[in-house]
């Protein structure tokens, strides 16, 4: 018997996250022997539990599947719901009976740990009643921070983002003459560096600006920081410094906590701002130098500017092989990437176990931070730039580029 | 007999003031039978008062010429200096004296309002001494806010960015189910709304996001803007809302000024804070729902993410006209675009008397401003939309945009 399919996004956006939802949707729909319909749950896992779903299939029939692929965001709407530990909660229940309801043989949820988690306890639901619908976790974070994985989908091209944009920034830092002035660049990425230590690819050559970088990964002493900047402005008269948002003393704190109140999200994540607007000030106050600090904002994580090809090609690839890998009986997992080679660069795709990867972060490896935490080490470079590779052509309209979106919206 | 170029860029960078520079040196050394050498002045007419000027003709014989024209920022370094009023100073001898030394028979300087202030000066100071080097303005400012000019050089790239990232930054904000949302976005101009009026651009549809614009134009009201964002909200639970930096009370107060309330660090600094962030808190206070505001950073005016080709070329055309206008025998005058037809796209190049294009600010017209302040006219998509059409294909290296630099840099 035919079944459906349900997709859903989960988390934040990131430019190539409906690349995934492509494949998924592409792939789901040329299953025309096992798949009858490809839905999409709107607002994700939260949304559907409040009815709201889309035929993905009609999109086939017109352009706007293909759009899809290269509009940055999540065309689906995303959350951020938490399913309840307890498998005895009755919103299990809930789920299942709309699952039965649209005949659903095979869920796919593109997202990062939160996500993974969802993946998980709805396989270990499933497996509680006996239900066979299959459920895979397709991976998406510019964070990188996902185990059992190389590398994930959206973390190539918000690389190249950092990268090419810290360039510009080091340019525009260094347009007038050469009096002392720090540039600091904030950076997402809250207890893994991946994305910060991207920054280093916008060197134009040796000790190039970013000078500096710290990430979350090592602890964060603040009269080091001052002494650094102090000896990298004599040779380097207009510094630029990155650091991830999340950088912290090691003990549990926030630099950013030196300076303000912080919320939390309703995951009980600390939500961040200011780490490089408390260095500016302590830049000023300690070094009396022109500073200034620059968030880059959320284009970081949905910009389309500087869309890696690897990237989106990997992106829709991990949705295919999710459908492929659900139609051959797989449940529980997340779609894996292993690195053959990097020179040149070759791919494989697997999947691991989700209970193995939800909850959990993997950092940069400790002996990739050099320069007592103030730098990376070229072996990065070599395992990022792949990455990076490849411009992707957006299709425009009154040359802005044109993106699909949901029309009820 | 031959004489020499010299060229200056000053004031802040764009993505195609380079365009202009590479006009300038391209054309001066294609004139071999008037001109010897092309010199860029570093760090604009301050760092030549310093003895610092380099022969850009060198980079002619290389690729480096060719690379200069799609690089962002300043090439040869910015100044922000302004000349002395008073033509007795010490200071202009002594520039005639180098100028001399240089064997110059044509100045060029590329930049805003402040640059055709220094180009009046010493035109001036030219024709009281009975020189007879040339000095001709370039415009060059992503502000769009010289008088006698059509538009300006960077104006339609930076107009073209900011439509873009504010599109995405839209769709960021809706990724989320639709609980109410304001999202603030600031951008650059301090007393002219061109830019963030441009942010209009980056509506899908009729009455999508921004749906609120704000220029410094018309004065801002707290309370008509915080009415204005209650009942948006009730069509568009996401709202984008879009203003200029300097928007203000009409009677000479910034908006940001408003935010004496802020916080001081534990240095005991003011935690200094833009318009953008004043709204945020005020919104929050007021209306109570999520609210962030978004600071649209450097690169504003300074990435290539989203060059226009009509603006690079219309940059590098204003360059190579300045040259013939030089050669022509004008002085004391600045490229100006005259723009024959909107539908299709028609512009001429002309020239203007500096002395009445220095210390000027042209505004965005009354008319073009509608909603009691809050949005931008249809005509105003006529004038902007056809200054940021067409891509320009980047050289890249490693999958980075590749960027001309000064060695010694």
């Amino acid at each position: 018997m035919k079944k459906n399919i349900i997709v859903g996004q989960s988390g934040g956006p990131t430019a190539v996250i409906n690349g995934s939802l492509y494949g998924v949707a592409s792939e789901g729909v040329k299953k025309t022997s096992d798949i009858d319909t490809v839905y999409g749950m709107i607002n994700g896992i939260e949304g559907f539990l409040h009815g709201n779903y889309m035929d993905l299939g009609a999109l086939d029939k017109t352009n706007e599947l293909e759009l899809i692929r290269t509009t940055p965001g999540a065309y689906l709407g995303s959350c951020r719901y938490k399913l309840p530990e307890d498998l005895h909660d009755p919103v299990y229940p809930e789920l299942f009976r709309r699952f039965e309801e649209l005949n659903i043989g095979y869920f796919f949820y593109i997202g990062g740990n939160d996500s993974m988690d969802t993946v998980s306890k709805l396989s270990r639901y499933a497996g509680f009643m006996n239900s066979d619908i299959r459920f895979i976790g397709v991976p998406k974070t510019i964070d990188n921070d996902l185990v059992e994985t190389d590398h994930t989908p959206g973390y190539g091209s918000a690389a190249k983002y950092v990268a090419t944009t810290v360039r510009e920034i080091a340019i525009d830092a260094s347009v007038y003459d050469n009096k002392k002035s720090v540039t600091i660049v904030e950076i997402m990425g809250r207890h893994a560096g991946w994305l910060t230590a991207a920054s280093m690819l916008a060197r134009k050559f040796k000790g190039d600006n970013p000078v500096l970088i710290y990430l979350p990964e090592v602890a964060f002493d603040p009269d080091a920081f001052i002494e650094k900047v102090r000896s990298s402005l004599e040779k380097t008269p207009n510094l630029v410094v990155c650091i991830s948002e999340g950088i912290n003393d090691g003990k549990g704190t926030f630099i950013c906590e030196y300076a303000s109140e912080v919320g939390t999200d309703n995951f009980g994540h600390k939500m961040l701002t200011g780490s490089g607007k408390y260095l500016e000030n302590l830049v000023k106050e300690k070094l009396g130098v022109k500073v200034r600090s620059v968030e880059l904002n959320v284009c970081q994580r949905c910009s389309c500017a500087h869309l890696s090809r690897v990237d989106l090609d990997e992106a829709v690839n991990a949705g295919i092989y999710a459908v492929q890998a659900a139609l051959a009986g797989e449940s529980g997992k997340m779609i894996t990437f292993i690195r053959n080679k990097s020179v040149p660069y070759e791919l494989s795709y697997g999947t691991a176990d989700v209970n193995i990867i939800c909850n959990k972060e993997k950092p940069v490896p400790a002996q990739w931070i050099i320069g007592e935490g103030s730098d990376i080490s070229e072996e990065f470079v070599d395992y990022v730039r792949p990455l990076t590779q490849g411009h992707v052509e957006l299709p425009t309209k009154n040359g802005i580029p044109l993106f699909a979106y949901r029309k009820e919206n």
